[in-house]
């Protein structure tokens, strides 16, 4: 970190001290290092280096490496960007192979937007929200409305507004999961709200753990915080953990009693290996049909984006949630809040419109939807299973079976001269041994303090997105000499 | 406004207080209720209404109303989109009227960005980083230097960046012009920081007077507030005034003297009808060149954005900003920051690129780019001056020459009746007179409070946009049936 210059209006010492306090280690000194790597490679200037390339490992970024995006939303794309093309039909269909279904959807979004150059309302076009609303009924068996629904760009934007309408002053407390992905107490720092961690248990999978829960909001109260909303991530970044049903339902009903609102970020909700996923809307609804009136006041808001999944389109900015049992006078704050900065991309809007209106069997792009889909799913688990295997080879390492999500999060022990020789450079054992691993392999991951662990505990999180089995080699064998020289 | 509901766990007694206090018309209650009647004529339930269609003059949004996008510009973008089609170079360029150059500028992007659908960098791609380094010399004069620059979703995401690093707390304060687009005096609300309001001078066309910059701030001061930075609209929005170079310098000299950070609004650099557009940045490289360490610690900033000039893409959210003289360790923080948003749209980064870099003479775009883009601007002056003359028709209405951005700014003198009438439905008599335009003729402004006005002065903005004449026949009748009825 270069030192400030104190002569400057602006310096250290007087800028937002809690923009200075936020942490967001995702994109942070090792991510920051491996780019500088990365453009020496480009410059042809990195050959004394020992790795020929850069693996992002860091961050979930499926088309950075080797997801091909889903042919049908960049044809419809393709046409919303360059409405002419629709002159030239038999162009578009018997020799660039669209099929006719991709100009009849660009036709309807052109007709729902307008042109894509235009803001659009402010929570997003109208029609996408109908959208979104249709498959949140389709996948939930409840109905949904689409003035309940925000358009954002992506996921990060919406929880950086749910945050600044539910915290008031630093008192202000949301239970946050620890791992989690630091978009939470980065954004809770900004705000100069509190931070209440509760811990995932590691030795079940990384199950959410009500008694944590419990004695981590019990802990806060008493300290005087006014806790106000937990926040669950299923399935689970960093961890992959897929909530149960019978899960879901015991924090729903906590968060019934101590009146917390509900945020559930469920942007993996399509990367599942095992188990299924249920989301917090259904459970909801069903806990309030079962039991008449007690589930009434349960404020919930579930969050959605094009990033992840099988869409996989990070680039694109595309998001949504989705407000249940809101006070309307608060839902207007929220529209004021995201109309200052006017609108989500509207490019993104109808990918997430894409998204959740896929091509549907029997319709002429969906064999080729529904091939592209699995094969990436399969894809991501095989990468998965791979990345495991090495892990369990390796000496210190433990790591749970791949569930969800695009990540594994596994435990390291190193030896002690490894932590004194962290310390001696004024980091943490983690950052030490995922530095060492940059240095030595290109492959860039995140070291578990960027997430949030039990003290005493190491891991790191490494996507399983990068193709190939060279750099999960690497990793074995910068582990086994890192192992060897701090032994 | 819907009444709260306090037995929620959110509600309006409860929420971020700043939030509500924020206060942002352009998309208000007028906004609001236009939509509520452009959705009933969609539906054909409009029937009864004393209008045909609704015309949406609160908002810089061209492509929504009859700008159409460059070709240009549209045709790369369909390209980054669907990367396939470039496989099909004879077919883009023999029978779907694609120059090479379009080709050409595709292949570069996406050489550059790897997939549209990838997180760039935080701060923006590297290579259209330096591509708006590049411009920004050729206009200016002097270098330029990329690890300055950072995309942003629009100028909007830039400014909220920026006050977020430069407000510390409730002391900081911020020198904004009144009138003023109201994202400044909501980020401030947001920000619980202090909005220090120097006003322009209407008598002058809307010049910035520095006499009153220096009441302001010598007011603030003495109140206690920690003025740190001076917020400069130009070409002004909602007033279009075009600063001079005199008027540029003597703003720096101030900021210079009292040690304020420079951020200047540009966003309208190319919509200049009278005088001609002299940047910031050109004009304190100049002070520093002609007077050799006096202003070497000035801290500037300039914004600017594909939404406006004769791009108009707003729905795209592309924009960047240009750090000039910041502390290293500052800009670290910066980067941070923009860090936890992960990175702007990279579809409308690319759209920046093409913005800073259009086609050039003898390039086989050229003359399209040329035709298109001269078309776009004469269209706007056209249209400015057409209601510009309909304004001055108008008893009670007065309003400056038409000298740039996209918006007028008249006065408006209503009689005392009207006032009452106004008084009577709570409501400010700009307000009162904007509501029953609304209600009369389907066009929709934006009343002079929403940006702010001196004292017992009344205005509103429109945009000159809107194609046809049909509309400004409605607003003289209109204001003629009002000035008739209240008088």
């Amino acid at each position: 970190m270069s030192t400030t210059t104190p002569n400057k209006r602006l310096n250290l010492g007087n800028i937002n001290p809690h923009v200075r306090a936020a942490k967001y280690a995702v994109r942070g000194e090792l991510a920051v290092k491996s780019e500088e790597y990365r453009a020496r490679i480009a410059k042809g200037d990195g050959t004394d280096l020992p790795f020929k390339q850069v693996i992002s490992a860091n961050i979930g970024n499926p088309q950075q490496l080797d997801q091909k995006p889903i042919t049908f939303f960049r044809q419809v794309l393709s046409l919303l960007e360059n409405p002419m093309l629709l002159e030239h039909e038999d162009v578009l269909v018997n020799q660039l192979g669209y099929k006719t279904d991709v100009l009849q959807r660009a036709k309807t979004l052109l007709g729902n937007v307008g042109s894509v150059g235009a803001y659009s309302a402010s929570n997003g076009v109208p029609a996408i929200r109908q959208a979104i609303a249709d498959f949140l009924e389709r996948r939930d068996g409840f109905p949904a409305n689409e003035g309940d629904i925000y358009l954002s760009a992506g996921a990060s934007s919406g929880v950086n507004t749910l945050l600044h309408i539910i915290c008031a002053d630093e008192k202000s407390g949301v239970l946050v999961p620890i791992p989690q992905y630091p978009l939470y107490t980065a954004s809770l720092s900004l705000l100069n709200a509190t931070c209440v961690p509760y811990y995932l248990d590691e030795a079940k999978d990384w199950g959410t753990d009500l008694s944590a829960v419990k004695d981590a909001y019990e802990k806060a109260k008493a300290d005087g915080v006014d806790v106000r909303a937990i926040v669950i991530i299923n399935p689970g970044n960093p961890t992959g953990a897929s909530l149960s049903e019978e899960d879901i339902r015991s924090v729903i009903e906590f968060a019934q009693r101590e009146r917390l609102v509900l945020m559930a970020d469920e942007v993996y909700q399509t990367n599942v290996f095992i188990g299924q996923f249920h989301s917090f809307k259904r459970v909801l609804r069903q806990l309030q049909k079962d039991e008449p009136g007690k589930y009434d006041d349960v404020e919930l808001v579930s969050l959605h984006s094009v990033s992840k999944g099988m869409v996989g389109e990070c680039g694109h900015r595309g998001g949504y949630f989705e407000l249940v049992g809101f006070d309307p006078a608060v839902q207007a704050e929220i529209y004021k809040f995201v109309s200052i900065t006017l609108c989500a991309p509207v490019i993104g809007q109808c990918l997430v419109e894409l998204m959740v209106n896929p091509p549907r069997e029997g319709e002429p792009s969906y064999a080729l939807y529904r091939q592209e889909y699995d094969g990436i799913f399969e894809g991501l688990r095989e990468r998965a299973n791979a990345l495991h295997k090495a892990f369990e080879q390796m000496e210190g390492v433990e790591c749970g079976k791949p569930q969800g999500s695009m990540y594994l999060f596994p435990t390291i022990r190193v030896p002690p001269a490894a932590a004194a020789a962290a310390e001696k450079e004024g980091r943490t054992p983690d950052e030490f041994y995922c530095l060492r691993l940059l240095e030595a392999t290109g492959v860039c991951v995140v070291p578990g303090s960027g997430f949030g662990q039990k003290s005493g505990s190491l891991h790191f999180r490494t996507t399983f997105l990068a193709p190939g089995t060279d750099w999960v080699g690497s990793i074995v064998k910068f582990h086994n000499d890192f192992m060897s020289k701090y032994s």
